[in-house]
C-alpha cells in the first residue's frame, strides 16, 4: 500500500473550547475530523480532512445491524516546549489492522493514517488541555457502511478519526477505585473477538457494568469464559497484581486485549528490576495470595486512565481492601513515569513519544 | 407504555419496483421508513413514517463505537384473496425486548411497535412480491445515538423499522445446503450476548463464515465456545435432525438464538405425531448416529430462509452426507406447511398470522 495525499477543507468557524477544569471523557469534540472511504473497486481513497460534522448513512448500513466496526484510542499531549507529542500512535495502527484481519475489514495502510492523524492533530492542535490529568485523546474507528441485509462482510468502509479533549477517565481521578469480579457474565472467550477492539465487546459488557455501578463500583473484573475462574482483564484496562514482591498479569491467552499501556508498563517495571510474570492467574489464586497478605497492590492499565489503582475487589462475599485502600508505590511511580514521558517531561528511552512535526497546509 | 400515535409523511416520489424474479436478500428498499426516538427526558417518542432516507448521525453516535444495537427479522406475505399477512410480529416484537434488556435498551411499548409496523406496510403494500420463495423483509432494529465516548449505556436511542422485497436468502432457494461445522472460532458463549439479536454476534460469526465459503459451504454450525463440542446453531438457523425417527434439536441454553421459526417447527412437529427431544447434543454423537446409518435428515430453520434442508456437514475430514444430499420428507413438508401458512393457503389452526388490516391515512 502507498500512502495518500491528504485533503484539508478548513472549517469557516470555530467552536468555543471548553473550561479545562470541566472537561469529562469523550464529550467534546474537536473542529474537524479525517475521513476516508473504501470501496471494492478503488481501495481505501479519498483521505481528506473536513469540519468536524454528522455523517449520513442509509439505514440499512450494515455496521447498524451486524457490527462490523474497530476502533483505537490513543491519546497526543502538549510539552511544556510547546511540542504535540503522541505515545507509540504506529502501535495503535498495528493493533487496528490486527481488529480489522479479525472483522474481515480490510486492512488500512499505516503511514496514510499516521500522516492522517497528524494532520488533524497539527490543525486542531489549539484543542490540546494542558492541565494536570487532561490530554487530546484521538478515536480512529472504521465503520461497515454497504446498505445490505446479508451476513457477510460489507463492501464499503468509512475510516474516520475524531478528537476530543479529556480530563480523568475515573471520576475518581488517579485515586484507587473499587472493582468488581464478575461472576454471571462473560465479555470474551478464545476463538471469539476479544483480543479485537470491535464494538460488540463493549455492547455485550455493559449489562455487568450497570449491575456493578449500582452497587457502588466502577468497573468488573472479567473471567474467562470457559471455566469461570481465570483473571482476565477489566472493562478497558489490562490487569496487574504486585504479589509477594512479584508483579503478575495475565498472559495473553486469546481473549483479552494486548493493551499498549500493559506492554509499556511491562517494559518499565523490568527497567527497574521487578520481575515481571505473564501466567494463567485464577481468582482463588489470588484470593490465596490476599488471604496470606502477600497482595500487596493492584492497579488496571489502558489509554483512558493510564494507571488506575485498585483500592478494593469484591469477589462474591469477599472485600479484598488492598495497600489499604490507598495508590501503591508502584502504581504511582508507573503513572508520574508514563505520563511524563508522554508529555515530554521524562527522558523517553524506549523512543516511545513521536513529535507531531509541523505540517504545512 | 402506552401506545402512541405515529404520524405519516408520505413520499412525494415512488421508486421504481423490482422484477421479482431479479430478487435477492436484502438489498433493495421500499418507500417508506419507520422511525422513533428515544431520549431519558422523554422515553420513546416522536413515532413516524417518513420516506426512505439516509439518517445523520454525529460520528461519535454510541453505536459505531461499541455496538450496543437490536435488531428482529420477520415477514409479510400478501395472500391469494390480497389480504396481507404477518407471521408472529408479536413473538418478534417480545424478543425484541429481550435483546434490548441484555444490550441495556429501554423497552419499547410492542403496541406501538407492531402499529407501526402494520402502517408502514399497508403504506408499502405494493412492495409485496408474490412470486414463489419471495416475501417483504421488515427489518426492525434500535441503535444507540448518543454522541459520547465512555463505555456506558447510551441515554439516546433510534428505532427504526425497514423494508425490503426479497428472493430466497439462499442462492440455491430450498435445495439442500453445504455447512461446515466450526472448530476454531466461537459464536458466543453462556455469560455472553448469544441469546440476543445484537449487532456483536453477527459480526463474531463473519471471519469463519469467510473461511467456510471459500472451501464451498455455504454456512458454518457452531459449537458451544465451553467445549467446543455441543452443537449450537447455524449463522442465522437454529438446527434441526432426524435420528432414527425421533426430531432432535440443540435446547436452548443460553447461548443459541430462540428461534421463532424453531418454535412453530416444533409445534407442527408434534401435531403431525413426531417426537420432538430439545436436549445438548454432540457433534460425537451426531457423527455415531449417521455411521450407524440413523442421521436421516437434517434441516435448519430460521425467517430468512424458512427451512433450509442440509445436504452435507463437514466435520473436521468428515464429510456426512445426508439423505443422499436431497431434501429430506419432513423438511419439504415443514417448508411448504409454514409457508403455506404464511401466506394464507393453509388453515393456521395456531392464530400465527394477523391480518395488516386497512388503515385509514
Ligand atoms: C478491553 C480493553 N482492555 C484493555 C485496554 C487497554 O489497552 P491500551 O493500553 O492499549 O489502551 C483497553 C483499551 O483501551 C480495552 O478496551
Ligand atoms: C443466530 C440466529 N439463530 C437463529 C435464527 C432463527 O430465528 P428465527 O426463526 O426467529 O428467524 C436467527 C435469525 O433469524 C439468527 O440470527
Amino acid at each position: 500500500m502507498t500512502k495518500q495525499t491528504i485533503s484539508v477543507q478548513l472549517s469557516t468557524t470555530k467552536k468555543q473550547k471548553p473550561q479545562t477544569d470541566q472537561l469529562e471523557f469523550g464529550r467534546i469534540f474537536t473542529d474537524h475530523m479525517f475521513i476516508m472511504d473504501y470501496s471494492v473497486e478503488r481501495g481505501w481513497h479519498d483521505p481528506k480532512i473536513v469540519p468536524y460534522q454528522p455523517i449520513e448513512m442509509d439505514p440499512a448500513a450494515m455496521v447498524y445491524h451486524y457490527g462490523q466496526s474497530v476502533f483505537e484510542g490513543l491519546k497526543a499531549y502538549l510539552s511544556k516546549e510547546g511540542k504535540v507529542l503522541l505515545f507509540r500512535p504506529k502501535k495503535n495502527i498495528e493493533r487496528l489492522n490486527q481488529s480489522n484481519n479479525r472483522l474481515c475489514i480490510p486492512q488500512v495502510d499505516p503511514d496514510t493514517v499516521l500522516e492522517g492523524l497528524k494532520t488533524l492533530i497539527q490543525i486542531d492542535k489549539e484543542w490540546i488541555p494542558t492541565a494536570e490529568g487532561t490530554s487530546l485523546y484521538i478515536r480512529p474507528f472504521i465503520i461497515s457502511t454497504e446498505p445490505f441485509l446479508g451476513v457477510a462482510p460489507s463492501k464499503m468502509y468509512k475510516l474516520l478519526i475524531i478528537l476530543s479533549p479529556v480530563g480523568s477517565y475515573y471520576k475518581e481521578g488517579i485515586h484507587p477505585v473499587k472493582i468488581a469480579v464478575e461472576s454471571e457474565f462473560v465479555r470474551a472467550v478464545a476463538g471469539g473477538t476479544g483480543t479485537a477492539k470491535t464494538a460488540g465487546n463493549y455492547a455485550a459488557s455493559l449489562k455487568a457494568q450497570e449491575v456493578a455501578e449500582s452497587l457502588g463500583f466502577s468497573q468488573v473484573l472479567w473471567l474467562d469464559g470457559v471455566e469461570r475462574k481465570y483473571i482476565e482483564e477489566v472493562g478497558s484496562m489490562n490487569i496487574f497484581f504486585k504479589i509477594n514482591d512479584e508483579i503478575v498479569t495475565p498472559a495473553l491467552n486469546g481473549s483479552i486485549l494486548e493493551g499498549i499501556t500493559r506492554n509499556s508498563v511491562i517494559y518499565l517495571l523490568r527497567q527497574w528490576g521487578y520481575s515481571v510474570i505473564e501466567k494463567k492467574i485464577s481468582i482463588e489464586e489470588l484470593f490465596a495470595a490476599y488471604e496470606a497478605g502477600q497482595l500487596e497492590e493492584a492497579f488496571g492499565t489502558g489509554t483512558a486512565a493510564v494507571i488506575s489503582p485498585i483500592g478494593e475487589l469484591m469477589w462474591k462475599e469477599h472485600h479484598l481492601v488492598i495497600n489499604n485502600g490507598q495508590t501503591g508505590k508502584i502504581a504511582k511511580q508507573l503513572y508520574e513515569t508514563i505520563t511524563g514521558i508522554q508529555k515530554g517531561a521524562i527522558q523517553d528511552s524506549f523512543d516511545w513519544t513521536i513529535e507531531v512535526d509541523s505540517i504545512r497546509l
